[in-house]
């Protein structure tokens, strides 16, 4: 079934105040587009969203077992963490596994996404370093393909680098799309990001879901990353944000991960399917509420009390005199 | 001339990542609509971009004279100030003129809105207070206007307090708005904001700009709101915000007001006719976008040079590690 874009609105004092349109799509692992919404053939850049396709190789390689990963530290590979001090310790862990160094990451520096964490961290004299970029835990596991490639760190993050394209024909095969020729550029961390049709997103998670078609090794590492980061959603995203939150909810049904710019991808064994969405002017505030409604549109939200669901069914503004000011609801 | 909505594209590696839409006005001191793109008569909330209307009654009546308010202070009760110690002390002043204090303020708190200045903060090991609010400059108006109507401040938030009864008279007149029916809610800032066309919200702007058809009061109050304003730009915002340094480029021509949820006004008075635009999704960015291709489209910027302007023509999107990966343009 294809749809036209879904809508989000936001509502301030009774009437719409600002509104998104958001093009989704849910695929099985067998790769049949089960419903659509919007133009979903159209590019997009995936960004975070794909970092477990990111890591899947290192997995692969058997990367976790030679560094003694732990579970937490593999769940940080598919992470855009909040900086907060757990993920920062988790990273550097990974560092010192690796025989590495802060200095061996290229991914940049920015302060925690999380602004208490950054309070913290400033509160303390001291300015972040590379750890606290959301994206340290996939550049430790970057690092990590380096050493298992036996090929030297130092420029990693370019395209031509054996680490980028070890990615890029391992995503090619999940994605079932031809990046040789696609548009890409270099995501916030530098690590490049390939643009790809958002139904083809949707079919490597599917097949992350559901591996059954993917060789022996494959099957293994897609179940070791996905049982990493339901049984450890807070590595992967941090205090009060979505992802770690509605995993946790869900408990180890799906596996979820945001993207910037609006993008979100939905993993559900029991369903074998996955879903993958865009909101088309980046707003995550959006993204987030058409995953909410499309998660209980398949169904998988069931089994929770709708209480607990409600707050994300729609969410309530406030203001900094904590006032009920307005609404945030995707009606599908 | 009625047209679609403009449209600003946030590019990525050659290809569009996010779009957004936009409507917008221009209209003249006598209330012709010379220009618009998609429904202007659809209602939408003003929000920080009407300060100047709020603060208007408090001059009218000579607040300023009798608070002995300078112009800084006068500029800063039209802002939404990053919350830097130079717009905190600016408050604190007023405060004190006012024979006030800071725990009269009902705007609530929150961290400055320039991270920078709230890393700084923290490092000194303090914690924000009502005069970091971005609306604080705007609650010392409200509260001097108490002062000059009689009556005590406290509730002076509420939609049927007479400070709020005050600014709602003043703002029926510049806007020709009948606000006893439209929908309000309660600001970011607890103080109440209503919803107009877009239109309407020009209009206000447009006589703000070019006041002759006034009363010779009011006319005098536009003037020093104008003045403070366009003369002391980094009171209304602040380090690197785009109304800052918009009107810093524009010397003096041009009174530039966001308002949150993509909201911009711009008031020029040697073409006696304003701007009001308001980004459909709520970004900020976009908002941008669009009143520099507005203001190109006016004629007002033709004096500045192209490489001063082409900044914000095409606004150049850097990662963390500074390499370009984008930009954000708007074409007419």
């Amino acid at each position: 079934m294809q749809h036209a874009p879904l809508s989000v609105q936001v509502t301030r004092g009774g009437i719409v105040e600002s509104e998104h349109s958001i093009k989704a799509v849910i695929v099985s692992s067998t790769g049949e587009v089960v419903e659509s919404w919007g133009d979903v053939d159209m590019l997009v850049y995936p960004r975070s969203a794909i970092k477990a396709m990111q890591v899947l190789a290192f997995i692969e390689m058997g990367g976790a077992e030679l560094f003694a990963f732990s579970e937490e530290e593999i769940a940080i590979c598919c992470a855009s963490h909040s900086g907060e001090p757990e993920h920062v310790a988790t990273v550097q862990s990974m560092l010192d596994k690796l025989a590495s160094s802060e200095s061996d990451f290229e991914c940049g520096c920015h302060w925690p996404s999380r602004a208490e964490a950054s309070y913290a961290l400033a509160g303390e004299g001291k300015k972040p370093n590379q750890l606290h970029n959301n994206c340290s835990g996939k550049h430790a596991g970057m690092l990590g393909l380096a050493k298992l490639l036996g090929v030297p760190s130092q420029g990693y993050i370019g395209i031509d680098h054996p680490v980028q394209q070890k990615i890029a024909d391992t995503m090619a095969e999940m994605c079932e799309y031809d990046y040789s020729t696609a548009p890409w550029s270099p995501d916030g961390c530098s690590a490049p990001t390939w643009a790809m049709p958002l139904t083809n997103l949707a079919l490597a998670f599917a097949k992350f879901a559901s591996p059954e078609s993917l060789s022996v090794e494959r099957q293994k590492a897609c179940k070791t990353l996905y049982d990493a980061v339901v049984k450890h959603p807070f590595m992967v995203a941090g205090t009060d944000r979505y992802c770690t939150d509605m995993m946790t909810i869900l408990q180890k049904r799906v596996f979820l991960k945001v993207g910037a710019e609006g993008v979100y991808i939905a993993a559900i064994p029991e369903l074998k399917l996955a879903i993958a969405l865009k909101c088309e002017d980046g707003a995550v505030r959006a993204a987030e509420s058409v995953m909410t409604t499309l998660l209980d549109h398949v169904g998988i939200t069931s089994f929770v009390a709708d209480g607990i669901m409600q707050k994300y069914r729609s969410v309530t503004l406030k203001n900094w005199e904590k006032r009920t000011t307005g609404a945030i609801v995707c009606r599908i």
